[in-house]
């Protein structure tokens, strides 16, 4: 999925801070960077990153998510580095012996938006790439996020987990239409009136053709032509087209008909 | 989000096709092969790889999922990649001068869930890291899929873009609670019996203490507290646990109190 387009709306709001907490791989903490900004994140903080910062491999992993790497905050522990939020989340595949709300990214995402809509900021706590989070860590947050992948292969790397939880925030915020047909900015839909036209240009000619002969059959062909070429969501340009084929098939457009 | 865990519903149906059109990294194809089995997705079709296959990096990259590794087949075209395929979409982030249904993962997932459910087995296309499909490949589709992402920075890695496509089809059919509250096995959700008796036991002893003197502010006062304690969630431990802190604060647990 390359490129850029910037005419499509944005997410809006203000999303979660991510915390990257003993990040071992400079690569990940890249990676977990160009995942943030795909999806509108931009806030990023370090506990003790394991090979220092700044990192020559963070920026290269980043391919292009410079601001993101360019803007990262240091802090000693999890604790400095949720200070500042009022409420934060820990991600966690494990199961873990403590009493603990759990998520999924999606409910996470809605709980995210709705905190921000009463002023609240939000972090998310994501562990060392090999062990994940300590239970001191997820001791600071409100309620685990975990992810409900395949149970018998569930380890996400370091930058999925992040974009996981930035995806579903982008989404919950983005109102992008399910489903939509784009087309070339010189055409539009057909009117249902330009598709009688063709449907009633395709029937006299399958008619004369003898196509239709069989007239007790006639209304069902009809109608399986008509559902079949109305699924296709034709543009007014595509009618124009079709009906050129059609012309062009019976007429051998204007010259004499070639034998097959 | 490392670890695994088998006890946990796995989402259930066949799951659509791979389809990496001329990758140019094996260690992509790797990153790729581990995203698909994190969401339970096995079967990967490679369309002339660039650095050739089978490959060191591809496996090195998998972190473990080497059966997709192992399963890959390969093709000379995408074309023939999706013959034996009764529904194709191509992902792609560019803007393209065509007329072409464009869909969210989501919407896929649950149009290929659904083509699943009517017996049809879907593919999933994916272009080269650099530039993506081909608009020859978009025409073998029946739509598009383009992840409605941050527009001033949506180039999704190669293992991204396969992963937001399997999560998608993953969460449709896994029926994962959004929220619920974990705890340890040896304990269960306190009663409101035992909560009421917390509430009385705390009210008693701050009736006593002094704390809710002012008779007037007792009623909004004790249900601020009992709000406040409602919220916890608090499991039958966590209610025996705080009875005993409230004893002990009230009598020092049996010893002299002392002085602070």
């Amino acid at each position: 999925m390359a490129g850029t387009d910037k005419t499509k709306p944005r997410a809006t709001g203000v999303g979660p801070a991510i915390v990257l907490v003993e990040p071992q791989l400079g690569e990940n903490i890249g990676m977990a960077a160009r995942a943030m900004l795909n999806c509108g994140l931009t806030e990023l903080r370090l506990v003790n990153p394991r090979d220092g910062w700044p990192s020559e491999a963070a920026l290269n992993a980043a391919s292009g998510a410079d601001s993101v790497i360019a803007g990262a905050r240091l802090f000693d522990s999890a604790r400095d580095a949720v200070a500042d939020l009022a409420s934060v989340f820990a991600t966690t595949a494990r199961e873990r012996d403590m009493t603990k709300r759990f998520v999924t990214p999606r409910q996470a995402a809605a709980e995210i938006r709705g905190f921000a809509a009463g002023g609240g900021r939000t972090g998310v706590l994501f562990g060392k790439e090999a062990k994940g989070l300590k239970n001191d860590d997820l001791a600071l947050a409100d309620a685990c996020i975990v992810a409900p992948l395949n149970p018998a292969f569930r380890s996400l790397n370091l930058a999925q987990a992040v974009f996981v939880v930035g995806y579903e925030w982008f989404m919950a915020g983005s109102g992008a239409p399910a489903s939509e047909l784009r087309m070339p900015k010189e055409t539009r839909p057909a009117s249902k009136a330009e598709l009688a036209g063709l449907f009633g240009h395709l029937e006299r000619e399958l008619d004369a053709s003898g196509f239709l002969h069989v007239k007790e059959k006639q209304p069902v062909m009809v109608r399986n032509l008509r559902n079949m070429l109305q699924r296709a969501g034709l543009t007014e340009q595509e009618v124009r087209t079709f009906r050129g084929v059609i012309t062009s098939l019976v007429s051998g457009f204007g010259h004499r008909r070639k034998k097959p």
